[in-house]
């Protein structure tokens, strides 16, 4: 056998974003850019905050010895202070450079926080629908992953997590605002669950981790706030991206940030400051470190995700479609007009319209639909899907 | 328990590299910088190409559709031809853009490839002395690394690889020019290899994978050049990062080549890609895709690092120390005058001078002196370097 066994069977279960993405090319070739309505992929269209431009642009021109050289493995002192100082003073919590690990990107941060955390065999929380890589990100370090359902309307069901918790349960992974659903936790759900997992850890006497992943944290809509996880919990911590809030997901820079009151702090930090290292991400890209160090507080037009979401749910409902509004994200998640949601979205890709089925996030019935593209794309794709939900009835 | 007990077992042997660079910075700021002779790291000091300067300062100013986007898993498809139109020049094999995955620098390549390729228990082989991660990029995956001792001029001690090997070996891992050593590796030396692993491949009829460690590779002198183990040996795998050539370790940018003759090389393929993706790298940071590309045929002054080792090596030979002076990398393997190469390298830190240990690479009674330093530090250095080696009389 050439390649490992497991790597063996996870090719196998080949990811069905990957699929529309591909079959999307196809499409494109065929009938033209403009006549393929994507909506698979996540990859934000909206520009850069001119604030991120002329800062590109000056450290570009910028000398500055070792500029683009080795940083320390956990970031440089000034970004992750930088970062410190600003979630000090949005949850009053005193965090200091210390419990900032800079990563590549929220997907780099959580594989290091599970290498850091799993032991093999120890159980990992995950919610459906999920994001579809959490599966792969625990199973790397030979973790477990236990499903548990959110309600009707996607937020945290306490007693569904209460249920999913033994002895042998390490952590739960949330992400909110939500990808597939763009659900936002409200302040009470956050305070209920953390009031079970310090139950559950006093129960089984261990420490339960609420792992947080928020990319999305700055793209909420209506004037909602995402309630911090490290005000609620102490043994939290955060994954969060740039990729989202300053549009650059292919630059790879995020941060891991480590709640100062979380059991065995130092022994933490440490650990997934040897993860970085030894996982071959050495650390978060320079560059970008330093750049993000002066962006604590820009971020991209959120108005213009709310407009697209409001376009985006006002021709789906007048089409016939059901839907949980989202308060954050850029995605949608609709329920299938018929019950086989794979073969709902077939029937959506007749019409040239590419979105992915639910049962890949482990929410079957469902689709999602990735809004961040042209309204354009919005608009002219509403035809199809008027088209497709009316040849169900 | 909070953290992993692999890792809690990994922090307690903590990187002498990273020792002494954290007493090189206790050094500093008591005697002054320019008081301290730091050769601990590898962190280039020589600047980047002008053609790297002008590309960046040119994509900074460039309006480019999703600039900062995902990129797919693999890398961008231009970047991955640019780099397998290169290779094919230089070694008449007909690699094609699907034969290069995109990594994060070399360390990120060398963990996808481990991940791609081991099963619990393989046997990768690691050649003494040897750089200080692969055992734990091994180790991520639960390979066993078995270690085989190079000869005294640190080439590839043949019969000693043959030994290593039996049923259980997956790959052998080699380096050249090598961190510590600075060796370059013959032609007949890496035909030698690739004829025993073929025959050691058919004896126990499996495919064992000579995966080369090639970031130095342009980093070489005295008109060597390093023999392609591509070309030499068909299950061979490159990792390659832009760290050395282009001097931007702190970019995090490399390649993953596969030999386009590999056994089941689309299967090989294929899993590449998929780790890159669900180990949290993603995909290769962007804006240093698009850079690399277009520097396929730029490198650094090699001279300059030439310039260096004869200034250093010239000093070290009056000094009266032992070493085989090396054709290429920035590193000298010196013969410590005492048999305990630790207290030797605490007796050349009374002199502020900082050096590793070859224990942590696997060769006690050695020193590493990384040499990617101002000439003045090799020059001021030298006083130090005398006084030590006079003591030990």
């Amino acid at each position: 056998m050439t390649i490992a066994k497991k790597i063996k069977s996870s090719m196998s279960q080949s990811s069905m974003i990957r699929k529309m993405f591909e079959e999307g090319i196809l499409l494109k070739k065929k009938y033209g850019a403009d006549k393929v309505y994507d909506f698979s992929l996540g990859n934000p269209n909206v520009d850069q905050p001119d604030e991120f431009k002329s800062e590109l642009i000056n450290l570009a021109h910028a000398i500055i010895p070792l500029k683009h050289g080795y940083t320390p493995n956990a970031g440089y002192p000034e970004t992750r202070q930088a970062i410190a100082c600003k979630i000090s003073r949005t949850t009053g919590l005193k965090m200091s450079a210390d419990h900032v690990v800079m990563s590549c990107g929220a997907g780099g941060a959580l594989n290091v926080i599970f290498k850091a955390l799993l032991d093999p065999g120890d159980e990992v929380i995950v919610l459906n629908p999920f994001f579809v890589e959490y599966p792969f990100y625990i199973e790397n370090y030979s973790g477990v992953v236990k499903y548990a359902q959110t309600k009707k309307d996607f937020s945290l069901d306490i007693a569904a997590i209460s249920k999913a918790i033994n002895r042998r349960t390490k952590a739960i992974i949330i992400n909110s605002p939500n990808n597939p659903t763009g659900k936002v936790y409200s302040k009470k759900n956050i305070t209920d669950l953390a009031r079970l997992l310090k139950e559950k850890g006093r129960a089984y006497n261990k420490t339960i981790y609420l792992i947080s992943d928020e990319p999305y944290a700055e793209i909420v809509f209506d004037g909602v706030t995402v309630p911090s996880v490290l005000k609620a919990y102490a043994n939290s911590i955060v994954a969060y991206s740039y990729s989202k809030t300053l549009s650059l997901p292919g630059e790879r820079i995020g941060y891991i940030a480590v709640n100062p009151k979380i059991h065995e702090a130092d022994n933490l930090i440490n650990a997934l400051i040897l993860c970085t290292r030894i996982m071959g991400f050495v650390h978060a890209p320079a560059l970008m470190q330093r750049i993000v160090a002066r962006l604590q507080d820009v971020a991209v037009d959120v108005n213009v995700y709310q407009k697209k979401r409001d376009l985006l749910c006002a021709g789906l409902v007048k089409a016939g479609y059901k839907f949980e509004k989202p308060q954050g994200a850029f995605y949608l998640f609709v329920k299938s007009p018929i019950p086989d949601d794979v073969e709902f979205v077939k029937m959506l890709l007749k019409k040239n319209i590419l979105v992915v089925p639910g049962s890949g996030f482990g929410g079957p019935g469902y689709f999602r639909i990735a809004y961040c593209v042209d309204d354009t794309t919005i608009v002219n794709s509403m035809q199809g899907f008027a088209e497709a939900i009316n040849e169900c009835k």
